[in-house]
Parts: C-alpha cells; structure tokens; sequence
C-alpha cells in the first residue's frame, strides 16, 4: 500500500480491501511462523507451535470492539468468548486457556464490566477454558468507545492430523453448520431500528461440544467461522488457499427468511454478513453424510446442510449454482457493510 | 466494588485503586490457573502452564495505548514488543513467540501504521521472537485514538526452577539494573513541554539479553519490571505476595539528575514513575555481587545497583532508609500521575 492512503473502515471490514491492507502489514513482519508451524502468513485462524511428543500448541488473537456492547442475543464478553474459543477449535484443537486484555473507557459504571465479564467467565466455564492472564486499560473519556476486550485463546491439540484452510482436495463436501448471517442482520436490524415481527438474534455461540469429536477422527480437512466478511470471504479463503474450485447449490444454504426479509429490505448481500456460531466444513465425501448427522443431533446444529463441494475446475475461485439453475461467481465481499460487528 | 462506582483513570493506573479494581474483577473469573500454574489470580508478569517433560509455557497479555505514540526514545510498536517480551523473561523464560491485535482509528495514514510496526517487527527479530498471530480491527473516527495495540507473548521455560513474586526469601538482596523512572519522566516531561537541557528519553529496552541467562542459573528468585505504578507498585507486590519485609537503601537507588529535577518540579513521586527497560530482581545474597557483575557487564545494566535486602521483620512493607537516616514506609502509589503512558 502507498506511504500516503489514508486508512479507512473498509480496511479492516473483511473483504477484500482488508486482504491488501493485511498483506501490506504482514510485508513488515519478518520471522513469521515456528518450528515449521502455521504462522501469521496464512491468515488462518490461529497459528501452530509444534511441541514434543506429536503435540501442537494453538494460538489465537482478537480483538472485540462490537457496538453496542450489549445486542440481541449477548454482549461482547459472550462475543469475546466464544469468537476466541471457535478459532481455537477451527483449528481442530481443544481451547484449554484464554487470556484477556481491557480497554475500559473511564466514566464507565462497573456494573456494566460486571455483566460483561460475567457473560465472558461463563462461557469460558462451560467451555473448561481457564482465564489465565489478563490486563486492565483505563482510556481517558473519547479514547474508547465504551470497552474493548483482545483475547488469546490457547488450545493443544493431541492428533498428527492437520486441520487448515490450505488442506481441502477435489472431492471434498462443504458443510455449513447453520443458517448463514444471522449475526450481522441481527446487528443491522438492531442499529436501523427494523421493528421485525420476530424477534432475530445473534447465533454467537460455543462450537467445541458441536465440532470437536468430528474433527479429532481425522475426516475434517478444513473448518473455519464466516465471522467478519460472512461466508462469501471464508469460503473464497478455502478455495484460495487449497487452490480447489468450490461448487455450491444456492438452494442448499439454508437462510432465515427474516435475514433474507433485511437483506432485500436494505439491498445487502446475505454472504458478506457475519454468523458467530456456525462453521464451514470441508469433510471427506465419503463421511460427509454421516458428519452431517452428528452436527444435526447438536441443539444448534440443526440446519446444518451440505452446501457444495471442492471441484477439480474454477481453481482460487467459488462458484453457486443459482435457484434459477444458473451460475455465478461468490466474490468475497470488499467489506463488511457495517463496521464493528465483531 | 460497588455496582454503580464510576471507573476513573486511576482505576488503570497501577496503584492501589487499580488493585481494588482488579480483585473484583478477579472475583468475577471462575477457573484462573491451568495444571496447577500460575493463573491471573496471582497478578504476575505472565500465567505458566505445565508441558510434560519438564517444560513450562509462559503466557504474557498487554494492551498498550501511550499517547503520544511516537515519544523520546520509541514509539508504540517498540513498547509493545519491549513491554511483551520483558514480562515473558520476568518469568525466567526465553520469549519465542508473540501475537499482535491492531486497534487502528479509520483516518490513519498507512505510513504511521507502518513505522509502528517496523519496530515492532525489528525488536521481535533482535529477540528472535516469531510474530505468529494477530488480528486488525479499524474503528470509526473517534472510537479510539489513532492506534491501540494488544500483544500476547509466549515463553518456554526449560529449568525446573521457580521464579515469581511470591517466592523471595529473607536474606535475598535486591538488584535494580538501572535508573528508576526514566520512561515517565520523558513522557512527562514531553507531555508538559519541559524544555531540557540535555534530552531526556524513554528506557524502552528488551531485557532477554542482560537477564535471561542469568535468570536461567536458579539464583533468581523473583524479578519484576517496574512499569505501571513505578518501582513503589513493584516492590510492594515483591513484599506481599513472598509475606517479608524489604528494607532499601535510598542512596543506593540509582536517580538520574533530569529526572529528579522534574520530580522536585512538578511534585512528583520518583517511585511511582515507569521503567520500561529495567528490573528489580531478588536474589541469593551469596550470588548477589556475581549478578551484579554480569548485569554491569550490559550496555543498559551499568547502572545497576544492590537496592536493599528481603528482612524477616515489616512484613508485606516496604522501608527506606532515607539519606538523612531515617526510615520511611515506600507506599504503592495511588497510580501513575499520568495516564496512558504504556
């Protein structure tokens, strides 16, 4: 990037403006990985630290700056959990640890760090992640917008298996766990005051009940959350990465029909919104269905479907086969149409 | 803390109303310490987690937010690593690894972001720290100022010795390797627009080099960076969680003149201000003077003075010897006289 652009929100929204502003600042990293782990370079997400005796160390960094702190569904320190956790478990690896740093803008009232923190030790309780280390920011007023939380998830995983999204072959079935971009509607409908008749809500939540024994059997090649960018950004990052063609069946991906309702009603595109508890999946052909079944008997695993699959064509490149029996390239979104949804 | 107290800076700014912040929040995590390590409970540099075969990880989170972020003698991304890397060697580990989380504010101009991180990116590569992970979020103009960024620093430990604040015995001496207050000093100094006459800087300095083999002998009980809350927060931490006195000598306390002089000027506590280049360090009395000799030996470890002694009496305090001959109580400061200076 030249010396002179000036940063803007897009530059970190997701899509594709992000990947040059991304590359650009990888370009000044030098040591980049360990020990021939995965590392910042592959923008996966989490990194590797190969250990003694076929174990690898997972770690993953976030920060959490959702507005507003409290939405539909949760609040930033379930946000802050669970978004951390899922990236520790999309690696294939169990979370054991997390840190947490504050940013607290000062004037705010402890009972609100209360709830949110409160929100943050429960999930990491359910989810037997201990909160090991931490710091506490004070910015004076203006400095931040209410409160930010940066996590580091830790997570060990046991099996030689590789999970990662370079790791998908021609053949493999994509699973989407879950009806895509109800997060970020949910967030838009909040801030555009949309009176929906039912009430939509954020589906962040927990994946390593969920998605954790599928992927220790070795059958899960690539896992990953459509988090910022939805699911046209991470599945166009797994047809990249691998270098496969992905072939989905829009009618396949199942949808709320309120996103949809917000999608029309506000001229967004459905697969640039964000989901915090749902996972793509590319899974070997052969036991995708029986995978399938395994996610559906998991409370928010039920409308889990396969959505396409990795093909020997469109190489880099993700192509849906349209309700209307044609097809189209899903290009990763440029951005994210609102900003902090995460 | 009472629901409805009203968070002020000095609730982040090291001192003892940081301390009543942080027990509360503490008392709000279930699970804080994994494998019998050291947890987020025990206020330490770094959380340890136990590996088989004898090895410890070391854990070690941080935001950094000083403004300005370029300041006399290093910018942000050098704090970051510095800050980062030193809190990992306080625990007797090498620094290996290090994750970074960018909060940048939508109107920044791509070169500042990049000067940042080069140095960044040069002190991780002098340390031979591999920058493995991170995250980069743009918030809207306002919602934070320029640039926050957020580190996790992981260390691996391969002696079986112990070293936290918790474990200084009564007859260990006590190493400051250099002048007190040199990075709040120059940051208030620049912030006042004091005009010196020699130009006083910021300490930022990595430690591994000076400190980490010494460390690695086992004659290092505990060492602590004294930044938020200067050497007063630090040393009282040394006194309460090991249960001794500490009795130091004021004269020996190695002061720069500049720094005096804008103590005396603006009524400022020398021992509430921040290093972010030196340790305090207690050790085998009998070690103590070969330590010493090593530590002289670096560049930034010339300076380096035996401060005082752990003493079975005072227990949990701090006592000066003053100058003139008395004694006086060092108290943990209220908390840094000015914000954001890490």
């Amino acid at each position: 990037m030249k010396p002179d652009t000036i940063i803007e929100l897009n530059h970190g929204a997701g899509g594709s403006l992000m990947d040059t502003f991304l590359k650009s600042l990888l370009g000044i990293y030098q040591t980049k990985s360990i020990g021939g782990g995965i590392g910042v370079d592959e923008l996966d997400d989490g990194a590797t630290i190969p250990l003694s005796g076929n174990q690898t160390l997972i770690i993953s960094s976030d920060s959490h700056t959702i507005d507003p702190i409290f939405f539909p569904g949760g609040d930033l320190g379930m946000l802050a959990a669970v978004g951390t956790i899922n990236d520790v478990v999309m690696m294939g690896a169990k979370p054991i640890a997390i840190t947490c740093a504050l940013l607290i803008e000062e004037g705010t009232i402890y009972s609100t760090v209360e709830k949110i923190l409160s929100s943050f030790a429960q999930v990491c309780e359910e989810n037997n992640v201990a909160i090991i280390a931490g710091d506490t920011k004070v910015l004076p007023k203006g400095q931040v917008d209410r409160m930010y939380m940066s996590t580091t998830g830790i997570g060990l995983r046991q099996s030689p298996n590789i999970i990662g999204d370079n790791q998908i072959k021609v053949g493999d079935k994509i699973i989407l766990t879950g009806p895509a971009g109800l997060h970020g509607a949910s967030l838009i409908a909040r801030r555009e005051g949309i009176n929906l008749q039912t009430e939509l809500e954020s589906d962040v939540a927990p994946l390593v009940k969920m998605l954790l024994p599928i992927a220790e059997t070795g059958a899960v090649h690539a896992m990953k959350d459509p988090t910022r960018g939805g699911l046209g950004s991470a599945l166009n990052e797994f047809a990249e990465k691998s270098g496969v063609g992905l072939l989905l069946e829009e009618e396949h991906i199942p949808i709320h029909p309120e996103v949809n309702g917000i999608c029309e009603l506000l001229g967004l595109d459905i697969y640039s919104l964000s989901s915090e508890g749902k996972a793509i999946m590319a899974v070997e052909a052969e036991k995708a269905d029986d995978i399938l079944k395994e996610i559906c008997k998991d409370p928010s695993g039920q409308e889990a479907r396969i959505i396409g699959e990795a093909i020997d064509k469109y190489h880099g490149k993700v192509v849906m086969r349209t309700t209307i029996g044609g097809h189209r390239l899903l290009r990763k979104s440029l951005g994210e149409p609102i900003p902090r949804v995460c």
